[in-house]
């Protein structure tokens, strides 16, 4: 390290001062001498060894096989609940400490946890029959899929939903902070910014992925299909009052092998998707529509410079969705 | 490591060969003999530093109490002050080699960097307190967080600030490089793609986030709020002449209170926003509206397949925005 | 470690137990006796030795000078041919395995992606020509950016091209599933998604990029330019009989000098866009347009709340794109 000259060293020493003045008044985005926080870095472990779980011999070092897999296995629970348990009682601590009892009601925090984490470490075998589902969907709705293979080493959809049932589990649970942290992180990773109170049948298959936005209180059936850019969404969002665990549902409803192309939008609470049926791109939807139903938006008129006039350049019949 | 065979060790020695003279002949994209350039995993690194200063207690592996607190955010300083002093060191030794002396007149690089990152930290209260409004919107603004912690620990939207207003300070200073490297790694991070040059007042809240854009001359208001996919961009991009520091207004301006929604794009330098308006999700906006205006798009007509004739399936009248 | 209670210790062992019943149940999303896959860590480690051998001099720690320049990249490129050429190997062994006869013909994997990594080390030089060209187009294109270095350290359009230049080399020489996690690591980076079959000539420049897609068979000539939110997909995606190395064209032609803006959308394998067109901003095209062509979307009426009428507030005359 370079030496420093005084006047860069003398106002080193004051731009401490004002930042610890600042901790002192601007209170919220510091967190001194409280609880420990759960931390994001850890959360990303766990992430990683759930991976390691659910699809045991796809994101190895080593080979995975007969001879070794319960140790390995059992190995990778043990951390598992360890590290989950250890930051979801700093989750409960933080938000007993908060004192939201509308969001929480916790006596034990650290057992809490464990009994958490134990659900969840039991409940993973059926998290992965969804999964599977959802990777065999990749598989059928992509033409440029090869292989199930491919699919789980080279498609966001299918990481963007591992961390979502997880995620949407501890949610279930009442988890604080932690299924949050978890989707953010994929969301940063994929583009896909599902809610943890999203629920969401198997066989979901969610194309390209940057930009398609869940809602907390969507529900989606069984074998759907999303394109990038897809909003799930709320029609309007004024909040009254403190965010529960029980929210009023204000994001719409998409029954069994409902298909969205991208960039389209369905807004609103009550608004229900028929099974079967098929949103085109770029429509904007705020009612239900029955089931079988194909959506498409009229085709604007196209202006086309270069001596012609304004036309109607194709014929919607003539786009197949 | 494998033993070559004698085919595959005179290719590799014939292929880098090929490169060195490809490093002669295609000058640009190499930088050889040059002076150091920045480093971005430096820059990264800094940002990280930041984060414990802005938001102490959050991001951290050990707890932060008043006995270490000063402690630790001195050490912190320091650091920041020698890391980010020597990026923004080479950032203006490269910007005077190019001889762009539009861009930067700087007698004493190192001695003008030092002066610049402790401006930078005796600036960091002041950046905490429009980040501390900042979080208080997204806390405020969306019906699903619970509270400021959840906010700081998993919104993408005080990610890309925290790093924007720092960014926008560094810019402001006319510092080359560092603040576009900056912004490019929180928009890989989340999405948002803020240029530093925008002008951004506090309570700025981004939900969700992936695709926003706003551009470098932008100016927003206090307390505005964007969804996802929203574009704040220039009309016309044609380039004439060189970037400079003092570039033309290309971006609109959002007065205060604006709210934009999702897959809206706002274009041209003299387009302003008046204070309250709402721009609806879709809207493509090239002229300014007055104060307290709602802006929706015209819904489409929807075609529906079958069986029943196409439609106008709703009355925009129902949407609420 | 903590001490685990009986009870906690009962139930991680049964979960164990669970999770290995899952396995043996629930096949394809396991991957357990199997050959060894591609490791997406040793994928992401090679292209950062490529980016070194690509742009050398930009992301480096140590000073690149003449007296050194051929050690250090002969020793990158002998790490790229042995990482890669291991990875390659097992791709194949893994097509292989999977008997989809279809996909390749390999008798000797390991010789075979020695072949193919030996000639991707010599097409660097070619693949280096183009990338000058695409930050060329960079610079060129976008009013705010003020040097090379600049678009090589901070513009996510290098990097995907970069990877994507690499990864349509390797897919065109037919390497299983290796393209595909190059293509969707940098999508995850960037927010831009083109498959690896894509053909794109030199001079490309994606601003922005967040949620850009780029199907497998489409076709870009030379310096087109494309913003945020632009898809160049396919009308249907009904997926009859696997993928091959040979699919029917589904995605649409660029000829040279085509620009698109954000959110514009083009379907189809027949749809050509001529040379020095200019798709407007959230246009959806499905058939072809002539050379020199400029498609606007008619701009739908906004409708304004606050007393006044519904009224189409802009004349798309003064839409200057």
């Amino acid at each position: 390290m370079k030496r420093l000259n005084g006047e860069a060293a003398r106002r080193l020493d004051t731009a401490v001062d004002g930042l610890l003045e600042s901790y002192a008044a601007v209170g919220g985005i510091n967190h001194i001498d409280g609880c420990n926080l759960p931390s994001l870095a850890r959360v990303v472990e766990v992430l990683k060894i759930l991976d390691g779980l659910l699809f045991p011999g796809y994101y190895e070092r080593e080979q995975l096989g007969r001879r070794n897999i319960r140790y390995v296995i059992g190995e990778r629970c043990a951390r598992l609940q360890e590290y989950l348990g250890e930051e979801v009682t700093k989750a409960f601590e933080q938000s007993l400490r908060e004192g939201k009892g509308a969001l929480v009601e916790v006596d034990d925090p650290a057992a809490e946890a464990e009994r958490v984490v134990c659900e969840l470490l039991e409940a993973l075998p059926e998290i992965r029959e969804m999964l599977y589902e959802d990777a065999q969907a990749a598989l059928a709705g992509d033409p440029a899929a090869r292989s199930i293979v491919e699919v789980l080493l080279a498609y966001p959809s299918i990481r963007a939903l591992a961390v979502h049932r997880v995620a949407h589990f501890l949610h279930r649970r009442r988890v604080p902070l932690i299924p949050r942290m978890m989707s953010e992180y994929v969301h940063g990773q994929t583009g896909i910014d599902i809610h943890p109170g999203a629920k969401i049948g198997p066989g979901l298959f969610i194309d390209h992925g940057t930009g398609v936005v869940i809602g907390e209180t969507a529900v989606l059936g069984r074998w759907c299909k999303l394109y990038q850019g897809v909003t799930l969404g709320a029609l309007s969002v004024v909040k009254d009052g403190e965010a529960t665990w029980d929210p009023p549902k204000r994001h719409p409803t998409l029954e069994d092998r409902v298909t969205v192309y991208s960039g389209a939008t369905i807004l609103g609470g009550a608004t229900v998707i028929g099974e079967g049926s098929v949103i085109g791109g770029n429509v904007w939807l705020t009612r239900s529509v029955p089931p079988g139903t194909t959506v498409q938006i009229e085709p604007p008129f196209l202006r086309y410079r270069d001596g012609r006039s304004t036309q109607r350049p194709w014929d919607p019949a003539d786009y197949q969705i």
